[in-house]
């Protein structure tokens, strides 16, 4: 693919570089600017030494004479060398004349990737000699004038796409890593669909962007917060996990709408696809509702969607958390296709089989089915199934009950039940599980069940709003955030069955992913104490300051947060969130090019008040362990799966 | 000052806000979205559960059925109250008969700052009773339904610009703060300054918002720098002060235009006016020159600009190190008013006088003077000086030197004439401040010397690249950082007589603030290690990465920062930049909303493998000392003299 190809689709929408005529196309940005100097729009070689960018030049800048800034990305028999920026590569014939020496001279000596800067004629290539494959293909420069600006020393990889490379060796060279196609593309259009967020954002809808502080208050039960030492003698700044309490204080201080594309921090230890900083478009609003903050995020994403994608269909889908748990198996359904969940309970209300009587009379018990269509004979390996019921459950199923069986999942030849008996949420949230996996695997042989340009949103709503506590699950903890309002229709039960209660919350999943959550927030000081002292049990005094603010004339008030990175992952359709980051942290938070986090000189600690704990021999030994091969290779591997 | 005033003023050049038929006038922004549609662009009200907001009802809704969201600003004899949002005030009558009881039960039982919502008429007033100061002064809601939102207790303060509170009350209820025209005002200018700026340097000018991280290594010599405890035993991030490194590298990697509005930190303990975690316009360019990084900056400061204020004239006018500090005694002069230094030593060549022929002996011995206009007669305190030389100086200063020195200084009658003689530097500096002292008093007198709506703009460029190192003058140390690039006339003097190296660093003043920085950076590797190791002496190791990759084809590459927090400030007039920020520390670095830094339970320590050393008990009182009342009122007195 050349560079040029994806630049231009990526600012279509801007200009078509076709020449110094360029006509915008793009109705926002200062249009009788353009139209009165011909300028291109956005200007790519303002302020700075060339005339031109590599990638723009065509037929039309015949005769010019140009300067163009690049690094050498080939050269054969000193004859002539492809330049590259990051808009685009363009053919340099080398002067073969006595008095162009020097100009030979230099292009031909500087190694591979060395910076330069030629200028010269924009020429015709002669007939037949065109590349219709690339953007700059039907001209090449003659080259006058050539400075060597930086030669290039020996790579430890090619730049070309094409040379495979570990992720450790792009993450430890990451500044060569950007030069790839693929990095220049994916940063380009995360900055371009953000700026198109903000302008959604501020100039439609009049939100305002307010920056909050990263140096804060640990919250109750934050234990994934990076702890940050003070001058103050065992004192500490906490560096958050989102600016949800801030946006909340911001609707108390009547700001009535923010967003921040705010920078987050969790410690979660080494997890694989995760980031011990990351950024989220953070949202709230006053006076709003779910409706609301849902049209607002589907409107967003419609304007702020790469155009040379399939336009963004809006209002999306909803879908209740019990339906998604009961049809998907999980809060996150991949909607892009069937294979849906099905109860299968009233089938065996009579059954002989003890195994499934247990089942079906315990508290939730079930019996659940999948059908994967054609799964008996592509997926012979999983359950050793097939279409004639060979299967280790058959014993337990009589003639009638199949019979109806057929009839309730559509059963057809060569498909593969899958059944499953047991309590209500499990039993779905195992179905869903093998529900992904199978999908995976039909894939892996050829089934088109997922269309790689589909992309399929969906609302997830009405959640709980506690869970049994993690380890302890006689008390609640929530299912979100402390801060959440009850549905409307369910506030009576918070005092009386709070584990029924459902949530304000909302999820926005796409194709399986969920990429944002939000909610409408508690603005009822006493309400909010109820939840955080008496249901929680959390420590209030640390949340005081907020308590406090709700009492003095908060608004009603609701926001939603989308996560970028995953987002533009997605939408770039980058096997790893890395991949649309410019540095990221290995899945061990560390920093492969600059080998961080570093050993800090004790006297450097001292301000803080801090020293270091050194683990004993044993806890080191125990650490250790936790990084041997046998560790790091399942943690690849699952690094691996999920891409 | 009524909220509507300002907030048309901010967004005048998106829409008038005059009812349905708004007439866009600034070109940019969906042009045709707006006429074919007619709405108004922001739409203040999309999404939430009104139709309006307080402040832009005006005659041209008369007779429309709006549902308003809002404060209770003020309310009088149960007739009528005052409703304000962060769009402005509006006039409520609230209904007296009786089957409107419960609508004014409501109205005026609710305590002043509660939330409601109100539904109603907009009617005109009598005549008569039209409040011509308030933008809304023509009309008033005719009440039919109303619902308390949220009721609010017993304030601290009252939410009224004109009562005074001390800043320690307003940072402690911050939310309510923010519910003042002042700043919300600040805020939302904020945002639309720093949006403009995003249009400017993405839309217009292809740059690439890219996002760097902020755990990272700390740099050589960053004594200043956060620590964040990592869960390896004694291994630290840092919070960097810039993201320096990653601009360079993103040059190395082909990105060719960076900006980022990014967060930065610096521990500087307890410093007036300074914020441990402040903003910067990052910007980098590839291919550039420093006229090249000062044009852009100029057309970005003249894109943004406020459009209520005078426009910015470009180009800035420049002044190189060396003339500022002659001319100013600084290297941020306040160039709004004239008052300049004058090398008056030529004048005492032949002097008699011992303590100025000392002076003048000296290497760099000067006599410096500057000449206060009306000085004797408005700063009598000062020297004790008037026009007659009835001075302590006059003794040294014969007949012939009098009349040199009053056609030098084009002294006049009731004017001052202040004298320093010493080393260069040193005299230019004290008349610098002196300068500066003058000012001030002179204005405290009623003088005009500086017109409050001047913006004045200054490059101050050809600093010197290194400086003797604090504390061991026979050193070198970086006068900015050390990637900074030698002048190019000087480069051969790097080898021979580095103290004398200029730089390739430029500031931006503005009216005596210094509000950007930047530099053409060191491409070259070897170079970089010259200056790191050799001069600098520095531990080149923790710059690894960045050595290496200037060697892996490193473009020439240029660029700056400004700070936001100071542009803002001076921008708004606000008195210091905790009024531009939404959520500012103390000048100790605490927040006093959430008591911030606080302390952690020392389980929370274990899993990063530190812990607290306490101070001994000595170390605790010498602690206690430096914040003893006297030197409090110090650092408050330098806080205020800021101001």
């Amino acid at each position: 693919m050349y560079f040029s190809s994806w630049l231009s689709q990526l600012y279509r929408g801007l200009s078509r570089p076709i020449g110094r005529t360029t006509q915008p196309i793009w109705v926002s940005l200062s249009r009788n600017l353009v139209l009165s100097s011909q300028r291109k729009i956005p200007e790519f070689s303002s302020f700075v030494a060339r005339t031109n960018t590599c990638g723009e030049l065509r037929s039309s800048h015949l005769g010019q004479e140009v300067t163009l800034c690049g690094w050498i990305q080939y050269r054969r028999k000193n004859m002539f060398l492809v330049l590259r920026d990051c808009h685009g590569l363009v053919q340099v014939i080398i002067p073969q004349d006595e008095s162009a020496a020097s100009v030979k001279k230099i292009l031909c000596e500087a190694p591979l990737e060395s910076v330069v800067r030629i200028s010269g004629a924009v020429i015709s290539r002669p007939p037949g000699q065109e590349n219709p494959k690339m953007p700059t293909g039907e001209i090449e420069i003659k080259v006058k004038t050539a400075e060597l600006l930086n030669s290039c020393k020996k790579l430890p990889f090619e730049i070309k796409d094409f040379v495979k490379k570990t992720e450790a060796l792009r993450l430890q060279y990451r500044y060569l890593d950007l030069r790839s196609v693929q990095m220049q593309y994916n940063l380009r259009l995360r900055s371009q669909m953000v700026m198109k967020m903000r302008e959604y954002l501020c100039n439609l809808h009049g939100f305002v962007d307010v920056e909050t502080p990263t140096l804060f208050k640990r919250t109750p039960g934050g234990a994934r917060e990076f702890l940050v030492p003070s001058r103050e003698p065992g004192k500490f700044y906490s560096l958050p996990q989102s600016p949800q309490q801030f946006k909340q204080l911001l609707m108390v201080g009547g700001l009535d709408r923010y967003f921040q594309v705010a920078r987050c921090y969790r410690d979660e230890g080494s997890r694989p696809d995760r980031q011990p900083e990351f950024t989220q478009i953070d949202i709230e609003m006053s006076f709003v509702d779910q409706t609301g903050i849902q049209s607002l995020i589907e409107g967003l994403l419609q304007y702020s969607w790469p155009s040379d994608r399939d336009p963004v269909v809006i209002p999306f889908p909803s879908m209740t958390f019990a339906e998604a748990l009961a049809t998907y198996g999980t809060d996150k359904p991949d909607t892009r296709f069937g294979m849906k969940i099905i109860d299968i309970s009233d089938v065996f209300r009579n059954t002989k089989s003890e195994f499934l009587q247990d089942a079906l009379r315990k508290p939730q018990g079930t019996v659940k089915a999948m059908c994967v269509r054609e799964g008996a004979e592509v997926l012979p390996v999983f359950l050793k199934a097939n279409s004639n019921w060979n299967s280790p459950a058959a014993k337990f199923i009589v003639e009638e009950q199949r019979l109806e069986l057929t009839r309730i999942m559509e059963t057809r030849e060569e498909d593969m039940v899958l059944l499953t008996a047991g309590e209500h949420k499990k039993a779905c949230s195992l179905l869903g599980k093998l529900r992904l996996e199978c999908a995976h695997l039909l894939e892996g042989r050829g089934v088109v069940l997922r269309d790689p340009t589909c992309f399929s949103f969906l609302w997830v709503v009405d959640f709980p709003l506690f869970l049994p506590k993690e380890g302890n699950p006689r008390e609640l903890e929530s299912a979100h955030h402390p801060f959440t309002a009850p549905h409307p229709s369910d506030g009576h039960l918070l005092y009386t069955a709070p584990e029924k209660v459902r949530s304000q919350h909302y999820d926005l999943v796409l194709n399986g992913n969920e990429i944002g959550g939000g909610s409408i927030r508690i603005h009822d000081a006493e309400l909010q104490g109820y939840i955080l002292s008496t249901l929680l049990k959390e420590d209030a005094t640390l949340l005081s300051h907020l308590l406090q603010a709700l009492d003095y004339g908060a608004p009603p008030h609701g926001g939603i947060a989308l996560g970028l990175d995953r987002l533009m992952c997605l939408v770039t359709g980058a096997p790893s969130i890395r991949d649309v980051i410019a540095f990221p942290k290995s899945f061990q938070g560390r920093d492969l090019m600059s080998n961080v986090p570093d050993s800090v000189p004790s006297e450097e600690l001292k301000p803080y008040h801090i020293q270091v704990s050194w683990p004993t021999d044993s806890e080191a030994e125990k650490r250790k362990e936790s990084f041997t091969p046998s560790r790091k290779l399942r943690v690849l591997s699952s690094v691996l799966h999920q891409c």
